[in-house]
């Protein structure tokens, strides 16, 4: 590698290189389209062609556009993982430590930016809000081209949001709640029309059940999402079954994204394999598409380069990193992108939690005695074996889920932190933090189910039908 | 072998044991479902497992549901083909015989059955109506179930017509006729919807053209389909890149049939590959779904069993092959099927005409001195080298292309019975049997580009909106 241009490269790890070479990629392709002079353009290609070399050499394999280092491709097919590294896609997430999966690890892995004080200091100067504590606490923790959509903004340019669910069951727990209760303070400070997908053809793409089964829990999971207070004049909520039937934008959109992404690709990034359905293997279009405002003509007008951000819970990054390389080829900007952590089980924080155990969870629809019980009885404590050792040596916030729970859903700051310090000290014991837990829940969830009852088939039906929202453009 | 019930088994080749698997299976599970004798399930599962055992001593796999055996994987995907086996698949029709493709041996491998006089005679007897020549000269050769579609008619049951084009550009060639007029006749005399499907996404991702394209070429050739005489109140005519957009129901059935079908059966049936776009994997389904006529709420009032009958050339088999293998499984009906022969290449029958050789066929858009010019420049002969020899051998009508042609554009049997003598004995010689083909051509292309003038952007608009048709379901 002496013969290199740039020795730095040698730190660079493979994602980081690959994202190099098809940046320079770009900008090849920008000076040629540009008809820029032909010197500029001879350094630009000599810089790739060496951004490639180093990739071989870093890699052992030919760079080839869209398709991630090796090591990123075993990480989420997830079958060769290495010993003390976490598993993370969209259908696991899997970590043997206690104090749940390693993010700044992930980062690094996945390519992303952390979410420093700088930028969130820099989003409080732009909306003139003080940062919501999922952002303070960390609970939003990395991003891809945040500071784009800032500058755009500050220019006075529009952005849209877009977040999503799968609606595997009826049944919602607190923690599905995360990404729709930031999303809706970011339309808030922001003030940006906001797209949310139910994709409930995944669903029934995955699971053993009926097409008509998940287009109702769509519809069943639409009313906890509006019960999060989203206003119906600036948010479309989409039922991919139904919107699909209904938007030749979104079709199209889709079948772009189809024609840009190789089998080998969806196998390198999801891990899909020959027997899988091709409804899974051309899936990834569908969840790439609302990133783009053409597949929203009703409420962009037509407009296709309107700047879109997704907040979401880091195993749906696969997706996005995918659209994020298919974007530039069909004429569409990258999405940004805000991650969060993962909602931990009551269990403790190795997995996520899971729609079908009742009790890894709280769940939307319990009552304040179930809250009570399972809290009291699942939520994993980061305590003393005896009263006498958690006096003397203090509990470990870094497990206990309660204080985690507390961490999403108490929103004083100064209470959290006592909390904490109390708990630490060995001042505190379990018992009394569950009990703080449960008086933090119980009103939560009850004033949660107050405003689901409220949300009738026609308020689902407003939200869900296409047309324009409260923006022009 | 000695110990199987079944030594008849071993005549049939590999193709037709699948068939025979796949159909016990299905006869095992209707038993099954309808909660038949104990004993008479057993014995039809002692039959079964025998049928694979069977299978797997001929081609030394196990059977496996919707995944042909490998000669016919091997047929289809091309790479390695048996020596004089003609090369037929939806992209590719290749043969060495200057007669063109082996019909009675693509039967054989596809597995379909050869429509006979009885067929024929009982179309005729079940519609009053004189069979039509694509009938009586074997240009509709092979069928799946048609004689379950006379079943049902007979029965007054309804059924409805489904056939498509690929709009790869805006010109088409008279080949392109050959299955809008056997369709337009079959809508005559049985009186039934008819749904035309336009793949304009299909021909997206398979060529270099952009998505605004492929829809063009869509309303284009839609005009020439129009052109053939169609009934507005009968018919529906719609583009995936529109129709998918307008329609939830077409989309539930492509995502049950995406749900059912695996990229090993892809791979097996179409030859796609690892390298393939995700687009084209999953277009199968696209085909597939309008077979089932709750793709057509607006026509078909919401039923979901209302039979299908598909004319279209032989290539496009392996689609409805697919299609068929999944429609008992997502409770839909199988499609069935009359196949065509392909229309020659003027330059003789070794291959499909192109639509982008212009020289290869009589385009629609020909004028009488372009008609005349082609003919006489391009069409094969089957004539002798000097008038002396032709005189004294006689023709040869198996590869002449002129006699071709005449065979499906000139509707006078016995005239065209006297032109095969007369060239056979060498009494018409191929510049004579060149001006009868011209001169039935001429005036068959200019009334056609006469009825294409008056084909309105409105008119199409008629045609290609959802809506209900002339029929109560």
């Amino acid at each position: 590698m002496a013969n290199s241009p740039n020795c730095d490269l040698k730190s660079l790890s493979p994602l980081q290189l690959f994202e190099r070479v098809t940046e320079q990629g770009e900008k090849v392709r920008a000076l040629k389209a540009g008809k820029a002079p032909k010197d500029e353009i001879d350094a630009a290609v000599r810089m790739l062609l060496s951004l490639k070399l180093s990739y071989k050499t870093t890699t052992g394999q030919d760079y080839q556009a869209g398709l991630p280092p090796k090591d990123l491709v075993l990480i989420n097919n997830g079958t060769t993982k290495e010993e003390d590294e976490d598993l993370v896609d969209p259908w696991n997430v899997q970590t043997s430590n206690a104090k749940g999966v390693d993010y700044d690890k992930l980062i690094v892995r996945f390519g992303s930016s952390k979410i420093d004080t700088d930028l969130i200091n820099r989003i409080e100067r732009a909306t003139g809000q003080k940062p919501h504590h999922f952002l303070r606490r960390g609970i939003f923790f990395s991003h891809r081209d945040m500071d784009q959509v800032l500058d755009a903004y500050e220019n006075k340019k529009p952005f849209f949001l877009y977040t999503g669910r799968g609606p595997s069951s009826q049944a919602m727990h607190v923690g599905h709640l995360i990404p729709f209760l930031f999303t809706k303070w970011l339309q808030e400070v922001f003030d940006v029309p906001l797209v949310i997908q139910l994709t409930d053809d995944e669903k029934y793409l995955w699971k053993d059940m009926t097409v008509e089964k998940a287009h109702e829990y769509a519809r069943e999971n639409a009313k906890d999402i509006i019960a999060c207070g989203f206003d119906v004049n600036k948010t479309f909520i989409f039922s991919d079954l139904e919107y699909l039937g209904t938007s030749a934008g979104f079709y199209k959109n889709i079948v772009k994204v189809q024609k840009h992404v190789t089998f080998n690709q969806v196998k390198g990034i999801f891990g899909f394999t020959d027997s899988d359905c091709i409804g899974k293997i051309s899936f990834p279009a569908i969840q790439a598409a609302p990133s783009f405002s053409s597949s929203f003509p009703q409420i962009f007008n037509g407009k296709e380069n309107i700047q879109c951000l997704i907040p979401c819970a880091i195993d749906q990054d696969p997706y996005f990193r995918m659209t994020r390389d298919v974007a530039p080829r069909i004429g569409q900007p990258k999405p940004a992108l805000l991650h969060s952590v993962f909602f931990p089980a009551l269990q403790g924080a190795q997995t996520k939690m899971s729609a079908s155990d009742p009790n890894s969870s709280i769940f939307l629809t319990d009552t304040p005695k179930q809250i009570k019980t399972k809290i009291n009885k699942h939520a994993f404590s980061g305590g003393r074996d005896t009263i006498e050792e958690h006096r003397k040596y203090g509990g470990n916030c870094d497990v206990d889920v309660s204080f985690m729970y507390l961490t999403f859903f108490l929103e004083d700051d100064d209470r959290l932190e006592q909390l904490k310090q109390a708990y630490t000290s060995g001042e505190l014991l379990t018992g009394e933090l569950k009990k703080v837990l449960i008086e933090t829940m119980q009103p939560l969830v009850a004033a949660h189910q107050e405003r689901r009852k409220q949300v009738t088939d026609e308020i689902v039906k407003q939200f869900m039908t296409p047309r324009k929202l409260a923006f022009e453009f």
